[in-house]
């Protein structure tokens, strides 16, 4: 059928008088998805992007109706076929992996209801599945007495937190409202809010503001900074330990330095906030939570912990422990569609004080009215999805009991990779893994051997204060073969994606024990419940022997210019 | 089947071998999707929000797995049972409304392909057809030649446009290029986004930022306003004209005010962005935009168009006459969940000039790498679903022959009611729509005669000059007995609620034609491709019938203390 006729395009819009015809089409979708996941063959398809280019190029939108089970066909072969088989076991290389079939079901429901959590007037029941499923995870974090929940779980003049698209603009969210607390109404001035960030200085009698984060804070960090006003420049990274999290004794230093030169007159700075992660983006380290909310609430600090990647193992209490200090944050950012796995997006961010949801209240006559139910009064977004549905089932389906089980799961796949890496002659571990990332690069044998004797000289000279020009020029030396490594890690990364039979990411990033030179590496993110400990022996095994294969061509001259 | 152990955790994770399974569930849930849509009834379900509160307040996280035919059950009594009918053709209230049914099957599509749109590395075929239907959506507005969208269509160092979760989001994407824009890095500055607001108005001599739009500006402007650290008191309202567009000559003449203050030498303010309104949430006017491009073009400003609810009107070329000036603006917002029938949500916004993505453009080394072809680098998102696929499949499916069809039916909708309206003795005309919005109020015949009469005095004696006593007490009988009429019409559309036949919208704005008294009105839209003439007559005549029946109880004795 081709709507020709406004009769036609009513059809469209109704459910067919008989459930047949939705069956019919419903059934066929079933099937193709169904094929498409059994499916055996490579995760990405072997089409060229200019290929892919040249199949979308049709500039101009088409007027003539086309029929569904052709644009089904057409979705069929164009994009289905050259989707990335995320949930594949061999992809261990984002935090994009398997989801639940079930969600898919669910999917139909929220498209189906076509609500839009804004405002309850286009979402009944929503509102409140959604109000208890953000006390859960609430209750998770700050674990606040069964009586605070039992009175708050449904108020409607609180928010103790949003469901929202991501973690990035969960850490908008975060911070918009650290720097609203920054610089609040008074009698004689509204607020940065409603009169801007340079009054608000003035006001106030600063000159800069400030977020602190480590060096492996999120890329979304800085675009908060950039969106909020205060300057990405003023997004400060403080540097890590040799594991990867923040050094909290250069941070008190930091805050310190600041604090005397405010009390000093000259030009002062506020610090909005300082923020703890909770399973860093590249080698998924948690940071020492219990002190930074302690040098937080010392300099009066807005305290956010980004746990997009970790939050969700607050799930399991047996690991509760790795995230101490997180129920003394101001805020907590956790992604559904990373270790809830939900498709994505599904953001979150939960406020140990709902009432700091005022700091984003916003009111409007047509909808959201002030005395309303409305969820939609404290978010930045406007209209919305009922995506909560996905994340309320999915707890309800699987239970806590269930996700101990995929965690306990996730870190035996961790451990085993681990374990692969370092017993292997030609693989070197780049990071301690805590949450299902590890970081780990190619280097034959014969460099790995080279490379160790000159990083120990160098350690051990610079430990002891020397200085000279042997050791310059080792360092110098180290450093040559680590480029070099760097260019052997990314040819065999290129090779991996030519074969295509299992995917890792690639990254490069300041590495702790080679004196935070930048190394390329490989990421390899282990929470499929469908990866096995077989087929990360197989992904290595398969690597090693790219790598090698690379490494005798073009590579093995090269290392064999360093003597040391 | 619940999760108790591993084994069983995997099978939610994978399609079933026998595609059986997945039809059992699939089929179930088709037939109760089918039979929410189908069943008479209430447009809401008669449940009291109390009683709601209870059914959500359980305040822990379920530990033990359900079964998911068991939750299935749970979210079609609690959820499905009690959520809100927008699709119904009596919900005539919101800019939710009817979807087409195929939507439902591409959602499952998506969830099942679970790509995010930040990196190619997790969407492959999903990138290319998302700048495909950015190319035609930027064509239609901006109609650059056939040789430009060749070149540019699949180019990866633009983005004449991103996909976003919603307007507000739209919105705040395109502020933020403005505000990037109008303090941009120099030699010894590093722009805006990375030295802050305050450092950039002291690099460019500004003590305050502005961003003009009508009073009918959509509220998620004064949001961007705040978010973005100019201050919501700086996004400045310019007064509307009787039709609700925005008086062009006050913005010229503010415009001016403000360039001669700045020459003046006192502080100086910055005129950021002019926002042109192609569809205003409450009144669904459009503003005269080629004027208005004029003026910002003229004062060096950003000229920005939400066309959130209009813009997809541009797919029908013969109402393309009432956007006049939309292809000067810099850039625009349209919402895919309003006029593009998507269900919520799914914003774009659209640049002319796509290297002003530049000014929102990031980088990261584990994705969206600088030379990639990610989209994740243009975007204030991060992770993203894919859900162009929705409206790209739906322009395919209805084709803009379609559209016409589908908009044609809406225009006759609104003429339709209009004049149900005029002709009725009961209701009063409070717009006059342009684009399916259409507002009016309860008033009995009797009340409306006098209110006339009153209206008209004031009227000629305003526009004669005269204001003494006599007139004076015109004026402020007429606004008593509008707040009689607020309260009336307050209590029709409770007892609209209570009856739940139908449902339009209430609001309360400034309406021209009472001096901008804030008047309490009804407020119907009109889109639903299914909802009829016959319909509309239906629904005002049960208004009739409550309206007088709470007249005639509550409001008659009221309305004969006002003699005139």
């Amino acid at each position: 059928m081709t709507p020709t006729n406004m009769e036609h395009i009513k059809k469209l819009f109704i459910m067919p008088n008989s459930a047949d015809k939705f069956h019919e089409f419903g059934n066929e979708l079933l099937d193709l998805l169904h094929s498409f996941f059994t499916e055996k063959g490579g995760i990405h398809s072997s089409i060229q992007l200019g290929d892919l280019e040249k199949i979308f190029s049709n500039t101009e939108m088409p007027s003539k109706p086309q029929r569904l089970t052709e644009v089904l066909y057409e979705i069929k072969t164009k994009v289905i076929a050259h989707s990335v088989k995320v949930g594949n076991p061999y992809y261990i290389g984002h935090m994009t992996s398997a989801i639940p079939y079930f969600i898919i079901l669910l999917e139909m429901i929220i498209a189906a209801l076509n609500q839009n959590q804004v405002k309850i007037e286009t979402a009944k029941a929503s509102t409140f599945l959604e109000r208890e499923f953000i006390a859960w995870m609430h209750r998770l974090i700050y674990q606040l007495p069964n009586k605070f929940y039992k009175k708050n779980i449904q108020s409607k003049d609180i928010a103790l937190g949003n469901m929202v698209v991501d973690g990035t603009m969960a850490n908008l969210t975060a911070l918009l409202v650290a720097r609203n607390k920054a610089f609040p109404e008074t009698k004689d001035f509204g607020g940065v809010r409603f009169e801007g960030i340079h009054e608000a200085y003035k006001h106030y009698g600063y000159d800069r503001s400030v977020i602190f984060v480590s060096k492996r804070g999120h890329y979304s960090l800085d675009k908060v900074g950039r969106i909020l006003g205060i300057g990405g420049n003023n997004v400060i990274k403080i540097p890590i330990d040799s594991n990867n999290k923040m050094d909290t004794k250069i941070l008190e230093a930091r805050c310190d330095e600041i604090e005397k030169a405010n009390m000093a007159g000259g030009p002062r700075t506020k610090i909005i906030a300082i923020v703890g992660i909770a399973g860093t983006t590249e080698t998924g380290n948690i940071d020492d939570l219990e002190e930074i909310g302690r040098i937080a609430d010392k300099y009066g600090a807005h305290f956010h912990v980004d746990a997009a990647w970790g939050g969700s193992l607050l799930l399991v209490d047996k690991y509760r422990d790795m995230f101490k200090g997180i129920e003394k944050s101001d805020s907590v950012t956790i992604d559904a569609h990373k270790l809830l796995y939900a498709p994505p997006s599904l953001g979150m961010i939960y406020f140990r004080d709902g009432s700091d949801a005022k700091h984003l209240m916003h009111t409007s006559n047509y909808i959201i009215r002030k005395d309303s139910f409305d969820i939609g009064r404290f978010s930045v977004e406007g209209s919305r999805p009922f995506s909560s549905l996905k994340a309320w089932a999915t707890i309800k389906i699987i239970g806590r009991n269930g996700f101990k089980l995929i965690f306990d799961h996730a870190f035996e796949l961790t451990s085993s990779l681990k374990k692969i890496i370092v017993e292997h002659d030609n693989f070197e571990a780049m990071n301690e893994p805590e949450l299902f990332i590890f970081n780990y690069r190619f280097i034959p044998k014969e460099v790995h051997e080279k490379i160790k004797v000159l990083r120990d000289r160098v350690s051990s000279a610079w430990a002891n204060g020397e200085c000279g020009k042997e050791v310059e020029k080792d360092a110098e030396e180290l450093e040559k073969m680590n480029i070099v490594l760097n260019d052997l890690n990314i040819e065999l990364h290129k090779s991996i994606r030519e074969e295509d039979e299992s995917f890792v990411s690639r990254t490069m990033f300041d590495i702790p024990k080679y004196f935070y030179q930048n190394c390329v590496i490989l990421r390899a993110i282990t929470i499929n419940p469908l990866t096995t400990e077989g087929i990360l022996n197989e992904i290595i095994e398969h690597q090693n022997e790219l790598g090698m294969k690379i490494f005798k061509k073009h590579f093995a001259r090269k290392f064999k210019k360093f003597k040391i």
